[in-house]
């Protein structure tokens, strides 16, 4: 067990997206240059979507899983199929494959580092049918040791 | 960054269903509440629900989308459709959704507000067949400013 | 609410898999047992799956609900569907049931007891198909009273 102060550092993340009905982006670059860069060694990283038209997956980011991946959330939720909302808004599925992939995702971080596995990206998945400049709420929560 | 002595309030939000399959409530005014209230202005909530027949979303809740989402989770998931479970208790179809939609949801809080967008909106699913009085766990974890 | 110094502690937990395509095994007793040894009393339990072919649901754990599971998991993500991922690796079926059923959950803990339902317990939902020796990251955040 390790105990100390608690630290917070929030912080926006902006993704450029293609609008391609799905895109996947993978994160974890963006994710390791913040935690070399903050001093926080320990604790746990939330990436949250301030929008309900996209999701973060954990995921082996590799063009044909990508692939399949989005063709499964196309299966899953049709694009246009008959939906009350696309009377308003012509984003209905991007809604209904947000609530099925979910919002947001949290990672121990220990020792400066991801406990993710070898395979395992974090990923953005956009559901948006036009290109947009998206911002993600990223907050690492944890120990800093004191510098003495 | 931000430092200093870590703060939890845990409270138990009560909620009314209507138990009509599905029923979808929108539980953002009662967490804006909960922030007004509480000293911690900067940390993260995390709503949790206590039971496996129901489950977080953050979707914009409208009328139109809400019956999109409605009939998206009985296509998914249909009522009564042979399950095993059935045999002994008459929901296995809730819980089959609660799988599939989570049960908690984690929200990063800055300055005593939600990060969330403004057409997102963090609702309870609730995928009992009966009216309920439903007891969830809204647990908020971060910093109060040390008041002098 | 409650304050204190901030303690962490982070576990791995070992777990032996059949590997039968899906495998759901209870963790909710070896949770109860961190929580019984580690002087952290209230704060949240995260439970983190470092892979991308396995998930973390909470679930009535119950022989019949468990088949229905199992079925509902195979019907929405088939095996061996024509993946294009299966070409370079044969498990694009677990990686995509992974994305929609999740990689981590976090339970808010309260006096040293998760503030889970009777009927519900958190279980590791395992899709490879082979027998594995599997590692999960269990972190638990929060305060440790002091001992005078």
């Amino acid at each position: 067990m390790i105990t100390g102060q608690l630290a917070i550092e929030t912080r926006e993340l902006s993704i450029q997206t293609q609008g391609e009905e799905i895109d996947l982006i993978d994160l974890t670059p963006e994710l390791r240059e913040f935690l070399q860069a903050t001093p926080i060694t320990d604790g746990r990283l939330t990436i949250f979507v301030p929008g309900s038209t996209a999701s973060i997956i954990a995921t082996e980011y590799e063009p044909y899983l990508n692939q399949d991946t989005k063709r499964i959330i196309k299966e899953l939720v049709p694009l246009g199929d008959n939906y009350q909302h696309d009377r308003i808004d012509n984003n209905a599925h991007s809604h209904l494959r947000t609530s099925i992939f979910g919002s947001e995702m949290t990672i121990p971080v220990v020792n400066s580092r991801l406990t993710t596995g070898t395979w395992q990206q974090i990923c953005f998945a956009d559901f948006d049918t036009r290109p947009r400049r998206r911002t993600l709420v990223v907050q690492l929560m944890g120990i800093a040791p004191t510098q003495e």
